[in-house]
């Protein structure tokens, strides 16, 4: 006999302009599969929170010092995780239209490949992510109807269930991404992620 | 024959009000032996930093949503190192005499020693890190003449190396503490303190 468990779980908060939450998205799923943790997608914007929190913008750009160490850090992150790398000539770019079908697919099956193509989308091909052109093309790379997620994703509904997300993200304390939760344990930062995962295997329905 | 190399080395800098530089400060030395590195003990003023950079004071102070998950977090990180944890009744503590012995002492052979005890004031016994009798204290405790070692830090001297010391972080394009240097290869923070230690020993020579 099994006794009835919660599987655990570990929810991911993340913005596709963010470098940081590149780095998580595209390893996140090996990781929380050796831990046997299920993630709970959460996209949100970082705009409106650094805006409501009272902070000019990314901490990155009110702080040039830290930006430029932020691109040698990349540099070597990604060299570390063996993931692509290109400094995006806009940064940080805004991932709305991303974020939108994020937050319609969160449950969906494609939600993983869909989240790491915008993130090489921005961060090795330096490409757009919030036009429907770009959008829409990764959608339909992946053999998924584009235009009708397009349309769902921008419906009145769904562009409101983002900012209801965003605002919970605010609500729950996070100032940064990724953000990884388990419960009202606040995990920040890619560099915390297996802290995280293993916090969530060993305590997070303890 | 062995050829005539020098050997892999390190800057640490830090500052002893920093909660993070406490992590590297407790836990370099083993981190560094394992990789065959020396260290460079760097202690420096980060108030000074701060303001010439125009920030308002700590970063964590001007943002107190981080602030409140930074207590979240050292809780956890010390339980990972298992290290002694109290968090400081004052944040972040002035650490000026206690910098000024360690950059007079940081060629010294009870230098590490100097810096766990002085973090340890602090970060486990909430004490205060500024004033003579503290210091003189740690110093005494460590079989060191303190009297003699404390006029010799506020010597006009030492007083001005520190703030030259100082101001070399500014101009190297430090921003926070702890910060590896290895030449010009910028690693900051605790969490990448294995990360420094690996390229100081395979490429800071190369």
């Amino acid at each position: 006999m099994v006794s009835k468990h919660t599987a655990p779980a570990m929810e991911l908060w993340y913005d596709f302009g963010s470098n940081y939450s590149y780095l998580s998205i595209m390893r996140v799923e090996e990781a929380a599969d050796r831990h046997g943790v299920a993630i709970v997608w959460k996209p949100f914007l970082l705009g409106p929170v650094f805006k409501a929190l009272g902070w000019q913008g990314s901490p990155f750009l009110a702080q040039q010092e830290k930006l430029r160490y932020v691109w040698q850090d990349m540099l070597r992150q990604c060299e570390k995780y063996r993931l692509p790398w290109t400094r995006p000539s806009t940064f940080p770019r805004n991932g709305l239209l991303s974020s939108r079908v994020a937050l319609l697919g969160a449950d969906m099956p494609w939600i993983a490949e869909f989240n790491r193509q915008v993130m090489l989308h921005n961060f090795q091909r330096d490409r757009d992510i919030n036009s429907e052109e770009e959008v829409g093309g990764i959608l339909a790379d992946m053999g998924l109807p584009a235009e009708s997620l397009l349309k769902a994703a921008q419906s009145d509904h769904n562009k409101q269930r983002l900012r209801e997300q965003t605002q919970e993200a605010l609500d729950r304390g996070l100032f940064g991404a990724p953000t990884f939760l388990i419960g009202d344990a606040m995990f920040w930062g890619n560099d915390r992620l297996d802290d995280a995962l293993l916090y969530a295997a060993t305590r997070g329905n303890g």
